[in-house]
C-alpha cells in the first residue's frame, strides 16, 4: 500500500515532468501563454488519452481532474523557473525517465485488461509514453522528434515486453512495475550518456 | 421556443462561417478543391468532433447530417462569393464570433451533463470553439494561429466560466446562454479592436 | 465464400502496400527504425482507426492483430527490397490500388450498419481509404498530398456512391464489391494515365 502510494506519486511527477518540457518546447516556438498551457496539457495527457480513446475507455484526466492540476502546476513552475533550467537540467531528466518508465508501465497495465496479446499490450504501453511527445511535435509544427533520434523508444519497448513476459509468468503487479520500471530507466539513461540511436532508415535501404 | 429556434439558426450560421473560414485557408494554401471541402468540413465540425470522442458521445455529425450540408453549403459559397469577401469581411466576424459564443455554450452544456468539475467543463467549452482551428492549422501544416496570436481563447475561457458560474446559482438555460454568449461576443470584438493578446512566453519567461 | 477468401487476402495486400508507401515515406524523411514503423502502421491502418473510433466501434486491429504483423511484413518488405522497388513500381500501383477500393468499400460497409444516410456513409468509405495518408503526411510535417493533387479522392467517391446505390437495390454484396471496386480501380488508374486533378481552389475562385 506504501510502495503503490510511492508510485502513484512518482506517475505524477512524471505528468509534472512532461508538462514542464511541453511548456519549454511551447516557449522556443515563441507561442503565447494559452498555446504553452495547450501544449503542456497535451504532452502530458497526450499519450494516455489516445490509450483510452482506442481502447474506449473513459478519458483518465475527465475521470480525475487532478491529472489537469498538476499539469497546470508543472506548466506555471516551468514559466517561473526557466532562468534555472538548466542548472537543474540533471533533475529534470531523473524526473522524466521516471515518467516515462511509469507511463509506459500503467499503459501496459491497462491495456492488458483490455487484449491478451503481447503486440498489442506493448504498443499501448509505448502509445502512453511516447505519444504525448508527439502530438507536441506535430502542434510546433516539426517531424516528431522520436522518429528522427532515439530517445526513449527502445526503453519504452523493453520495459514493455519485460512487464508482459514477467506477468505471463505471475510475477505480482508491484515487483513486476519495480524491475520493468528499472529496466527503462536503465536503458533510457544508457542510451543517452553512450548517445545510442536507431538506425536511419536511409543508411540501412 | 422561439429563441431555441434563433439560438439553433444562429449556431448553424456559426457552422457556415466556420466553413468559409475552412475555405479560405485552404485556398490559400492552394490547395484543391477536395482539401478545401476536408478543411472547410474539420474547421466547421472537428473541435465538436474531438470533444464528441473524448465524452465517448455519438458524433454530432454522423447522427445529424444536417451539419454537413450547412458546410458544404458554406464552402460553395466561399468559393462563389470570393470575390467579394473582403467587402463582407464585417459580416463575416459578426456570424464568426456568433458562432465561437454558441459553440462555446454547447460545449459546456454538453460537458456538464457528463461531469460535475469546473475545470473539465470549462476545456470542454474552450475545445468545441477552438479546436477545429488548431486541427485546421495542422492540416495546413502551421503552428496554430491560436496558441500565437489572442484571437478568442480569452473571450472563449471567460464565457464558459461565465456559464458554469451562473448555471451553479441556477439560472435558467436560456437567460445564461444569452449572458454568456454576449460576454465571448464582447471580449472578442473587444480584443480584435484594441489588438489585446496573450503575452507570448518568451517575454515572461 | 471462396471468393470471399479472395477479397480477403487482397484486403491484406492492401494493408501491406500501404504499409510499405509509409516506410518509404518515411525514409525519405530521414527518419529512423521507429519512425518508420510508426508511420508505416499509421499510414495502412490510420484511416480505419479514425473511422472505428468516429462509430464508436472497437478497434479492427486491437481485435486482429494479424493487422499488424502484415504491416510489420510491409515495412521490412520495404527495407529490405528497397533498392528494386522502382523496377516493381507498376506491380505496387497495382496492389496500391485494390488496397485503396477494398479500403473504401469495407469503410461503406461498416458504416452501412451504423447510418442510413448516404453522405456519412460515403464520407467513411472515402475516409477509410484516405486518412492513413492525410494523417502520414502530417507527422511527416507536409500538407497532406491528396489535398493538394488528385491521386484516389475522385475514384473512392464515386466507388463509394457507387456501392451505396447498388446496395439501395439490393444488389448482394459480393456482386456490389466487385463492381463498385472495379469502378476505384479504372478511375484512379485513368486519373493516374491521364494526369486527371481536381481543379485547385485558386484557379476557381
Amino acid at each position: 500500500m506504501q510502495v503503490e502510494t510511492i508510485l502513484s506519486f512518482l506517475g505524477y511527477t512524471g505528468v509534472f515532468s512532461f508538462a514542464i518540457s511541453g511548456l519549454l518546447a511551447a516557449a522556443e516556438k515563441k507561442l503565447d501563454v494559452f498555446g504553452g498551457f495547450i501544449i503542456a496539457f497535451e504532452t502530458a495527457l497526450g499519450g494516455g488519452t489516445l490509450r483510452d480513446v482506442l481502447l474506449n475507455l473513459d478519458i483518465s484526466w475527465v475521470e480525475r481532474p487532478l491529472y489537469i492540476y498538476i499539469v497546470v502546476s508543472g506548466a506555471i513552475a516551468a514559466l517561473i523557473f526557466k532562468p534555472y533550467i538548466k542548472r537543474i537540467r540533471k533533475t529534470l531528466f531523473l524526473f522524466d525517465t521516471i515518467g516515462i518508465a511509469l507511463f509506459t508501465i500503467s499503459g501496459v497495465q491497462i491495456a492488458l485488461n483490455h487484449s491478451s496479446h503481447w503486440i498489442i499490450i506493448m504498443i499501448f504501453g509505448v502509445m502512453t509514453a511516447t505519444f504525448g511527445g508527439v502530438i507536441r511535435d506535430i502542434l510546433c509544427n516539426e517531424i516528431p522528434l522520436i522518429f528522427r533520434r532515439e530517445i526513449y523508444a527502445t526503453a519504452c519497448i523493453a520495459g514493455a515486453l519485460c512487464y508482459i513476459g514477467l506477468n505471463y509468468f505471475d510475477v505480482s503487479e508491484l515487483m513486476n512495475t519495480i524491475l520493468s520500471a528499472s529496466i527503462i530507466i536503465f536503458i533510457r539513461t544508457l542510451a543517452v550518456i553512450k548517445g545510442y540511436r536507431f538506425p536511419l532508415l536511409n543508411n540501412i535501404l
